[in-house]
């Protein structure tokens, strides 16, 4: 084979565990020299790649890549930043390719939701029509998990862990002090258009009567009469109700509960305040006292309380992109593989990047119960396992110690610079 | 001495460690079986005294008792009732006499914040002087340090490791966004009238430039213009600015930034809604992309990351009550005792409580700095022994074990019951 230099980029979102997967890509590739020359991470994501700001890290130390394996958030950078079809967005693909040319990079390593999934596909495409063909592999990663084929996403496990251990710790804080105060409480969750991290509130209950005692999907859709009603059993019955909301429950003519007005790059609504919402809709019908918490960035950060299973699998998806790359495979994504049987094994599969591409898988509706308002057995067996097990990073004065990079940029080589 | 029972109840806000101290005093209490007969904790707090409501704590095995160690919220239930003066409350601190003669209760520890440990005075001065005198011993317990002369106060310490994590791990995450999206991360925490929880989010900052940019204090009046022009400028120069702030946040005439207008049993404000006030504010403004997260409960459950200096405290608070009042100690709370010296280490002290009752400590004004928004090294000094060290509960499942209490109630047998 002859050697090339690879390209890394963090897409999206980042996650607790991105950069697990990015310590993947970087130590096996060091294993293969001969092959893979230097990594090169692109700075802020693929924009780095379009601006031509790419990160060597070979100037990174052994120590500090192993410490990607602890670290939250995207370490090179990420972005929002959506290449569209070949004919909208054909000078920013040619871009692509000149830049790969010019440092010689002949291996792509995406590492993102669908949305990247669908970019690393069309810069397989587009290469080999270029004429310089370039190995894309896509690394998926989304906190939503809502990838197609793998039986889960990276970084969703460990947001699972945050949600069910918050909603356990706030439940009993709660259920001790509602006698004569607080009766509700509200935990908004992410999840745009898919339910799962919402679910994993669900595996805080142990025992019938736990918290939470609703929870809210973005596939179900709201029914304000109906919602009001199960409050108030809950609080007759338990003393207090605990809700676990998703950042995407809308009515039944979509419209969300709570829609700040912002957009993202990719024309996303930016949600936020689903919790206030819904905790003046309750004190205003029944006049309970209520508190309500929006976790936002932190759930999606919490590397502090990783899930171990995620935090392995996140790297094994980079580890196998690379020794995809090795054996010739092309325009595939790494993926993980449930296994059959009662105790949970999993094992590195492939999906055709053509299939991942902005398909977006929801919560089935046998993981939803009847009434709507909970998960089911069915839907705690496939959860349960990827929170399984903890993942602590190391501490120094009472705080965990995360990866700081040098962050070297490698020379630009083009004369021409890139307007976004 | 006489053999009595004692009767311990948890008030006001929970805290991750409030039943250690719990456990404290259970477990010694036990190794005095010959002074101390039983241990009756107050279901819901006090007022399980007022309507003699007994949880018989020696009907829970050793192992649960010494779970409470690491379980967050109050187990035995708390409650926000406050007893007002003699005068006012006559009835009711009556009632309690009354409760506590009936089943020989002759020590009282009470464990709370300020208003707790005014209302041991009270019981104590009362019981006195009706003729059936009670060992009255407070515990510290509030997450917002406000209480005085103890050098800190069990239940702050694990939220300001709770605060300082969040931070740190949130801070990473809009560091790696922001070259294309979210610029301003706000981070809302507890701190109705003392900026002590904020301030922790400070220890998050290892080097010049890191998150946090801004903290706000109760302590300093808001100024809108200030904050506006602080926030463009740490954006100009680090690309993304991270705001901690106090929920008790407010205008120089005392105005909250955010007053859902819910008021508690003593008649404070329920704040929340502060960090999406600053939000808009700043989108408005400089038209910035922001999230923001409201941690509320979460923050103060958090025991699956609790300080071990913490942890050991509020053990160590509920020990020494037991142990005071083995030597006929009286109307006194423990407290914490920093020592001299450049490594930190504290030992046990006490406070009579008539000094203590309804005096709020806030931060000195050289734990903040000039600008007014930010901490000073003398503030971090102070800190950061209080977060120091991590206290894991044990998991199954990848979910953290709680204790779950059997909840005996003693045969009630006074014969009239009591309105609240």
């Amino acid at each position: 084979m002859v050697k090339k230099n690879a390209f890394y980029a963090q897409s999206g979102g980042v996650t607790a565990v991105i950069n697990a997967s990015a310590c993947g890509v970087i130590e096996t590739a060091r294993l293969h020299k001969s092959v893979i020359g230097k990594v090169y991470a692109g700075n802020n994501g693929i924009i780095g790649a379009l601006q031509e700001e790419l990160i060597d890290t070979s100037k990174e130390t052994a120590k500090t890549i192993a410490a990607l394996r602890h670290t939250p958030s995207g370490a090179f950078g990420s972005c929002r930043y959506k290449l569209r079809s070949f004919e909208e967005s054909q000078a920013e693909y040619e871009r692509l390719i000149e830049v790969f040319k010019a440092h010689n990079i002949g291996y792509f390593f995406y590492n993102g939701g669908g949305d990247s999934q669908d970019t690393a596909h069309k810069v397989s495409q587009i290469s080999e029509k270029m004429g310089y063909p370039i190995t894309c592999i896509g690394i998926p990663k989304t906190v939503d998990n809502d990838l197609p084929i793998t039986d889960n996403s990276p970084g969703f496990g460990s947001v699972a862990k945050y949600v069910a251990i918050s909603t356990r710790e706030a439940g009993l804080d709660v259920s001790s002090m509602c006698a004569s105060s607080t009766n509700i409480f509200i935990l908004e969750v992410m999840g745009r258009h898919a339910g799962w991290i919402a679910a994993a509130g669900g595996l805080a209950q142990e025992q019938e009567g736990d918290p939470p005692h609703i929870i809210l999907f973005p596939e179900i859709a709201f029914n304000e009469a109906k919602f009001l009603m199960k409050v108030k059993q809950t609080v007759k019955q338990h003393g207090f109700c605990v809700v676990v909301a998703s950042e995407g429950v809308h009515y039944k003519d979509g419209t969300f509960l709570s829609d700040s007005g912002q957009r993202d790059a990719f024309g996303h609504a930016q949600l936020g305040g689903v919790a206030p919402t819904l905790a003046t809709m309750i004190n205003e019908k029944w006049g309970y006292k209520y508190h309500w918490a929006v976790s936002d960035y932190l759930q999606r950060a919490a590397r502090h309380i990783a899930s171990a299973t995620d935090v392995e699998q996140a790297y094994a998806m980079g580890k196998a992109a690379v020794e995809f790359a090795l054996v010739g495979k092309n325009a595939v994504m790494t993926t993980i593989v449930r296994k059959p049987g009662k105790t949970y094994r999993w094992e590195v599969g492939e999906a055709p990047l053509a299939e991942v591409a902005n398909v977006e898988r929801k919560m089935p509706r046998s993981y939803i119960t009847k009434d709507g308002f909970g998960i089911t057995d069915a839907c705690k067996a496939y959860l349960q396992p990827l929170i399984s097990g903890e993942d602590y990073p190391p501490y120094k004065n009472g705080l965990p110690q995360y990866a700081r990079l040098k962050k070297v940029l490698v020379k630009k080589k083009l004369t021409k610079s890139f307007m976004l």
